[in-house]
């Protein structure tokens, strides 16, 4: 048996992974990703540059292990999409997904209706959607849009220099605002809408399925064998998700570094209204033809480290300490982690962070256990607000990110909701998953559970106290609930008088 | 010419002061009060302490001024009064002003009528105000009242062991909530309700006339010389507010230290149903026959001395440094300073603090400038609600206290009233301005003007700038008044969870 091989695009680095069926690694490589950040806040990059980065990284991998074959081939990569020529070659840089440059454009869907777009790509109109970036190079680089004849997400960008076919891996799509989430297709209606041809578009294929084969002239590049076999991969959070073990309805993940995902499986699609109003995002899911509905808490670790940093504090070991030391409630204080605004449980891109019920008795540790405990809450509001809407009820939280690290956090995010919580350290997890992903192509697996189950990691398990959960929800239901409601007028104001958000 | 002699008994330090006419110090001394704080709350101290820490001091003064003779001694005091028997003896420890153990024989005060009480007094009812503490000790300590003969406020006590005459000055006698602001005398009607005899309470006098003569016993206790004219002091706050020059009606005090009094000089009592809605407590002044209006910010340099030793911050002028380089409004972070409750303004002893409108991008600069501005902000309507009540315009704010040493903190005051604010650092002012009151009953001034004209401070003008204000009262207008509002049923709530403010 040979390797398989995992590649992840990212905005901030590329990286390539090679590992056995146990997932344990031979080798891997990493490039930075070459994102250009302009001064008026727009972020590209070269399609040239991300095939030549993941090129060199596969290439590097390749070198560590000569004589050796690799089974397989998959790509991760983030939300965006290229535009290429007929000669595949691009017509326009990639425009990176957190670029807000078609905000105006985003907002001109509502009159196609919000509500029949959230039900058709579970996507609500937001300029990080592709179909977006697409529609301004249209309008305002026509003769790059001239010029155009496939519009195709990185990871079947990259797949495609790797095989010279050009398919579009569903999760990828799916952040697209173009795909029909039923129907697991391009939506004509949406395209048709948008002045876009079916015709520019790659057509769309199964994480795990075969793409095709490695080119010679791609052989060339990376010094693997022509012929090696390429499956389509995912978008990398997705992808991630698979490679923490994470393959059915009832498992979430919480994913907490700066930024905090939650993603829980599901069966089918949740497009109504009120997971519309509350600005979830439906997906469909890499492996077992699932979906997933996913929320996120914007400044997360974030407020943390900005809190350490801002405070000039040691360590966040010394800080943590100091927040167990404190009561449950933190003797009064919360927080509200809106520092970078509210996106999910209704967007609201005003709001912003708060410390209240302050005395002069509050101390530092005070504050950091107001933070945590402010993230729990938020955090089990939308893991509630997750089940409500699915009717799928949560059996166990898997968390990865920074926070996993820290034992007093999980086992306050499992007292806060209730769940039992599994820490995890997967190292380099959307490559894994994409190579996890070959590995299900090749046959390596015999399905997504055999995968799961062979690729393991050490978890640790945190347990929810049924007297703390009581504690909390106490204080959630009779204080934390009331605090936004309460500061969102101001906030607006605030926001109205100071401009947007800095950290959106 | 002799020297003045001004004694201030407070509750931390017993201090005596000698100076000349011009205010100029010519010898000091200070003793600690040996406050004795008890476990349950509680804090007392025996009578014959305050006469021995005071006669201490002004022995002490004394000797260094050999062959020298004082013109004449006024004694200033905090709020506490004492209970003696027909031996000038203590039947029961003074209860400090800020025991609370009469809170409950307060609230009892409510079926009379808190407008009646407050049409008669200038003050709610409250713990502080002692005829409380006489009904406690009526109601508890039986065995000490039947042997009760007097109760005297403490400047009157002091004044009684130098004269043997026991007279209990206006300013003082007004915080025990049982004297009549109009007629400057006891209240029958309160005393009648509260079950004390009017004999039992030493007779009303008016700050700067004579109460008696130094009696051969205090002469041998002191070194000063038998029949030293004695004149009536004041409270402690009244007394330092006259040193700092303010004798009439448009010149307000602003007193900043851990807390921030602010008292301004009116012609009439203030004894309206708003101010009392308000909870501004109305006094007769020291001087001019005047009376004063008097609101506080119960946490209030306490809220930045808290910050720097919560956060280990360098130290105060580092921390200004930072705020005086953010902009106004703080990039929109404001901050409620009811660390300790809110008094003035609607007392709301559950009120807390809060720091809202964060986002990743604040700054301890930040979170600093906010402190002063939210500060700024509640002086302000503080001092609008004095001016609006009152019907008098405050033509410029005398800042003394650690706070007037900050001149970006003072212009901020300045720019945020819209009020010329003239800091000035005054030593020992209530000790000083006892020393004033004295020099008024001796004829060494004519006038309490001529007082004022010859004791004088360097002093600092901080100008408004009239765009800095109009943006400042943009801000209040449109942000910082909906806060309280907003947090207000939170906060009550919190502290029905948590118990009382612990820095109340």
């Amino acid at each position: 048996m040979g390797y398989l091989l995992g590649i992840d695009a990212g905005s901030t680095n590329y990286k390539a992974i090679a590992c056995d069926a146990a997932g344990r690694f031979l080798a891997s490589a990493r490039r930075p990703a070459n994102t250009k950040y302009h001064e008026n806040g727009w972020a590209e990059t070269s399609p040239e540059l991300i095939w030549e980065g993941a090129a060199a990284c596969i290439a590097e991998v390749a070198a560590q292990l000569p004589g050796e074959s690799c089974d397989g081939i998959a790509v991760a990569s983030s939300g965006e999409d290229v535009l290429l020529d007929g000669a595949a070659q691009s017509v326009y840089p990639a425009i990176r997904w957190f670029d807000t440059r078609t905000e105006a454009i985003a907002s001109a869907w509502e009159p196609f209706g919000r509500e029949r777009i959230y039900r058709i790509t579970g996507i609500n109109p937001n300029p990080v959607a592709s179909i977006t970036k697409m529609q301004w190079i249209k309008r305002y680089v026509p003769e790059a849009w001239a010029r155009a004849r496939l519009w195709i997400p990185i990871a079947g960008f990259i797949s495609l220099k790797l095989t010279g076919t050009a398919r579009a891996p569903w999760t990828n799509a799916c952040r697209s605002m173009a795909f029909d989430l039923n129907r697991r297709d391009w939506s004509e209606e949406i395209l048709a809408e948008a002045g876009i041809e079916r015709s520019l578009l790659a057509e769309p294929i199964r994480p795990g399925e075969q793409i095709g084969a490695l080119t010679a002239a791609a052989a060339a590049a990376t010094g693997l064998k022509k012929g090696t076999p390429v499956f389509a991969g995912g978008v990398d959070y997705a992808c991630g998700t698979f490679a923490t073990g994470i393959i059915r309805p009832g498992q979430m993940l919480d994913s907490t570094g700066t930024s905090e995902q939650l993603l829980a499986i599901l069966d089918a699609p949740e497009i109504s209204s009120a997971s519309m109003e509350k600005n979830f995002t439906s997906v469909a899911y890499v492996v077992n033809d699932a979906y997933y509905i996913m929320g996120m808490i914007v400044a997360s670790g974030g407020i943390f480290e900005w809190f350490k940093n801002t405070f000039a504090c040691e360590s966040f070991d010394l800080l943590v300490d100091e927040a167990a030391r404190e009561p449950i409630g933190a003797r009064g204080c919360m927080m509200l982690p809106y520092f970078s605004g509210r996106h999910t449980m209704g967007s609201d891109p005003a709001a912003r962070g708060a410390f209240v019920g302050l005395t002069r008795a509050t101390t530092r540790g005070t504050f950091v256990r107001a933070i945590l405990e402010g993230l729990c809450y938020e955090m089990h509001s939308i893991v509630q607000a997750m089940q409500e809407l699915s009717g799928q009820s949560v059996e166990s939280i898997y968390a990865i990110g920074g926070a996993a690290k820290s034992a007093f956090w999980m086992q306050m995010k499992a007292d806060v909701t209730g769940i039992p919580v599994r820490s995890k350290d997967v190292p380099e997890a959307a490559a894994l998953g994409a190579a996890m992903l070959a590995g299900l192509g090749a046959g390596v697996y015999i399905s997504p559970e055999d995968a799961a189950a062979r690729v393991q990691f050490a978890e640790r398990q945190y347990t929810p106290n049924a007297a703390h959960h009581a504690q909390y929800m106490e204080l959630y239901e009779t204080l934390n609930r009331a605090l936004y409601p309460a500061l969102r007028e101001f906030n607006a104001a605030v926001t109205r008088a100071q401009g947007t958000n800095e950290e959106k």
